[in-house]
């Protein structure tokens, strides 16, 4: 932490500084420049109370933080990148995984219905939601556990492991009953009690990043899990709230290798809330998995304008099959391996571009 | 709500969107244009559900919603504003209340000092964090139960009615049991677990703007409140996150006269998390009263600089104490009142600007 | 400029650092911390290119600029307001000025019956644009110099000194003949050369801040100005762009507060285009006010629905002249005046608010 | 266009819309609904100021625009993609286009040196700023015509078309006589006297997003140069402004989907201005053509850290030969070619991901 004193400041003013640190137990150097003195605090980590402590203090002009609020999720402190074990299916290696299913379990019908369609089509996981959060109060919100019951089923038929949202601290221990992963969703990124209420569930944890959630903060949400002693957490960049409003959300794909630089943790992509429009998810898609992307999360629907939820983001049974061999060509084009359960590679990759 | 077709759509696509419509109950009426046609269809509430579908049939362009999506928190249905009785304080009347108090109760002392000289200066209510949601874990998070203890000795004490935060559905009654108004914070705006639990009590509810909440969406939010029979609903706009940094937030206060046009629910502003610097505070104080806000919430701390938490955003006891007589000026002057204890008013309003 | 390590940068990295600072000619000063070294760069003005070019350099985590960019508009270096002179007007100094007019010239009756209602009303300057800048080619786009020349009619008239907008720095003579001051519209906050050419032009320039301009490169933007001799500057706040889409902007009140801490130069704001909704404008205009305007600029139109542009953010004559009593009793309030033609005081600070 | 009207509204305020509808010489349709009536506007294109003028009638509640307000850039009036041709490289064609070179044109050896570079390399156009708008009056600000000349002399060496950026109307002419394509900056992406200069000229224009521009506000910019004429408009994503503070801009790939189903002309991205860090701008590279970028334009540099300007985000020639055999890779896997002067394709399908 550097403190920058005003251009006048004086020198009783800089010992107020260095007293009011030693107070907090750290050590300080001063420097000073030709305008404006500085200075440094030594130690870490050092707590924002500090900071917000000395900006007040006469003479300084501002505090500078220059070490991360973060520790767990820094690949500073763990280098090589974290693997998520979801069944059979690792999430942060080599392979893309990709998630698909309806944004919210319907029935028992449509939800193996889909299961079945998109493991054809090569997902990996199911998702499916039991619990919806909605903006207004008057939307279908899920069938609660009927709904987990239901996507049990889906996995028992097809071997998909489950991925569902949590909503609530007394919901994690019903839903891990259930769920492969538990999904915290973006509304819900800064919740802290849910998070720490995942950190201790024995689960793997997809944590969606919040619409007005800076990547630092996203970092510090999912250390708020790591925290708690759990060490299975994918992020998951779904898109931030701009003033652009011809697309639901302005998907950040630079967030993916920004993560990658500051954490070891996977991250996956949600190009269905990112956009909004069904149309646009393809291109997504592919541009997620070049980004580097360890996976995706598409929300894919039996009879898109026949869903309770989302259905305008949705993809059919048949777009989410004609898009996955081209996304094996991508994947292959940046080094990853995706593997599709039968079509032909080589013929996928001269298809022309939607 | 409103179907628009895309230029070149046939009569058998128009049809289409008839029947879906009729599917889900409603009736339409077509409109041939010189360049596209539309389809009105009739009835009300329509459900998003609707929308999503029939976005989503051949030959249509857009579906324009035109009907809110929310009712109980309307002025079209309820042109009276509602005034929200917190014991002997009306907030949404004539009169200007302000809230202040520290961020977090720290200690008994902390709190009881500051109720009495946040009073002598003109409060009607006290605020004080007990469960306070932090970005980092590392960070402190209040004193708990002990916190709310202590607030009720500062209500013993000085007779202000107490505002604390409340952030999770199971703690609601517990911190019902002391606090006089339940405050939801703005990460939890769209907690709707949580907006239901408070709808359920029988407290007032403050309920904060989320940093990406669109006004609408916030009125969703108290709807979603109301919904359970809790009509007591403050909302406060406290600011909203954009690309300027200067400032924590951007305070947006034509977010007040908005409120106040589509909805009878009074709103008050917080300009210590809108700004995030305690010497922008005052001058927002005075600008969220003449744009017509029933009332401030501000952080008043006896010692800024040791404060455990928002010690930069914080105004001293003399801080707040200057800038009342100023703000009853102010209030005057647009023609609502703000008692103070003793100080004459005549002077004030010749004082010079800060 | 502060140079912050990596933790574990070598001695050779914090060397080379040393030297690509001396290349430029400037100082340095090493600390070593407990987890990072850093490097005080000593010496002011120091060019953004050094910033980056050390950023580059192997163990260098960040580099942070500890000193302003700007210096002429700086209260550092001019710690008096500055009060710019329009005529018999005095922007900047105790009395609030409120400038008034149409969003475009549209005809010689228009523009003088506009000029004398917001007269009587309290106005003590007249806007009106003769070259529009419009969003779609397809739009009125103003009269010219036609109507520059009707302005100059109005101020002949009613003795209001003339705001108009240039748009190009060919335009600024042919502009300059006509008007007291030249406005720079939010489109062109960043537009260097116009910046230049009115910073040449001996006529005060009122600089609008940009749609997403933050708050240290609007300061840019008037250093631009100022650099070329003119220091007559008048910023004006008119709202940024932000998710919320229910005002055409986001006005930042905040911002006049911060000005007026980091500046000498006088900042007015603008409610219309703050807002975009004419019934929005009143209370901005009195938050704006409170907030520490040195004065406002608002659309005032004889007839806003048949208005060329801008018609649905302009006040007629009869909302323009309800709130000037009640703007003149909270200018009064935050001690400062805004005389009125007429219109006795007692009476309107009583009125009830909007 | 579709007028709302507010429940209550009277028989007499709808004549009264149907009336001043009428008054624009346009056809109107009315909808009596169950809760409010809508009043349907025929023609086309209908302006804004019929927009402005409906929405201030009594009983009106709001105005919704349903037909596009660009035509030229339309994919309506002009369903096959525009194909630009610079000499003898194709824009918006099955090859995707690489321009690569210096923020700015430093001196002849740079430009050169890096022309050869990355001609090398695989890019198909040099880019270079002779006139560079700065934030900040202090820095370097381009070298003027000289650069151009220096622009020229590398075109000579290598036959690489040369793309730079013209500031200002009364340049446009200078400028064309050197370079092969007009750059409209992302400052000017609404500088309207600019755009109809450069729509005057007998080059290709590349029109960059501002940073705070919507789509279709982007597209009406390009309307403003198609309207003059000119019909060889390349459209640039280039990243906007957010919340996001740890990269530049938040480089928006969406909308390259979006553009693509709006609009006939070509769409390519910037990622170096999109993310400001030049570690993070070849997954950005390689997610802009996987979602289906006609282009790329990417600063490149010699040397970074000796940079005038923008060495941050700049690549050095190995970074970006380094990533050129994988982008081309990636386009094969989307059906699109990227030739390479000679590196094999087959190895580089296999490197891994970085």
């Amino acid at each position: 932490m550097i403190v920058v004193m005003e251009p006048g400041a004086t020198q009783e003013q800089i010992e107020t500084v260095v007293k009011r640190v030693a107070e907090f137990g750290f050590g300080t150097k001063i420097v000073v420049g030709a305008e404006r003195s500085i200075v440094g605090v030594l130690g870490a980590p050092l707590p924002d109370t500090l900071k917000e402590a000395l900006e007040l203090l006469p003479g300084v002009e501002e505090v500078v933080r220059i070490t991360k609020r973060y520790k767990l999720v820094s690949r500073d402190f763990h280098p090589i990148d974290t693997v998520v074990h979801v069944r059979d299916v690792a999430i942060g290696g080599n392979e893309v995984a990709v998630i698909a299913g309806p944004c919210s379990v319907e029935s028992e019908e449509q939800i193996i219905e889909t299961a079945r369609a998109v493991k054809a089509a090569g997902a990996r996981l199911l998702r499916g939601g039991a619990y919806k959060p909605r903006t207004s109060p008057y939307e279908f919100r899920g069938l609660g556990e009927t709904g987990l019951k239901y996507l049990a089923k889906a996995r028992e038929e097809t071997g998909l492991p489950i991925v569902t949202e949590v909503l609530s601290p007394q919901d994690v221990d019903l839903v891990a009953e259930y769920a492969d992963v538990l999904q915290v969703g973006a509304r819900n990124c800064q919740n802290y009690l849910l998070l720490e209420a995942v950190g201790k569930a024995k689960k793997p944890v997809l944590l969606k990043r919040g619409m007005s959630v800076q990547i630092e903060e996203w970092l510090l949400a999912a250390e708020y899990v790591m925290a708690q002693g759990n060490e299975q957490v994918i992020l998951c960049e779904r898109g931030i709230r701009t003033f652009e409003t011809f697309t639901r959300n302005t998907l950040d794909l630079a967030a993916v290798p920004v993560v990658k630089r500051l954490s070891h943790l996977p991250i996956i992509v949600d190009p269905s809330h990112g956009t909004g429009r069904w149309y646009l998810v393809p291109s997504m898609m592919l541009a997620a998995v070049a980004a580097g992307a360890d996976g995706l999360i598409v929300e894919v629907h039996p009879n898109p304008d026949h869903a309770l939820s989302d259905g305008a983001q949705s993809l059919t049974f048949e777009n989410f099959a004609t898009v996955m061999p081209r996304l094996a060509a991508v994947a292959q084009a940046v080094g990853r391996s995706l593997p599709l359960p039968q079509v032909p590679e080589a013929e996928t990759a001269l298809s022309p571009a939607d």
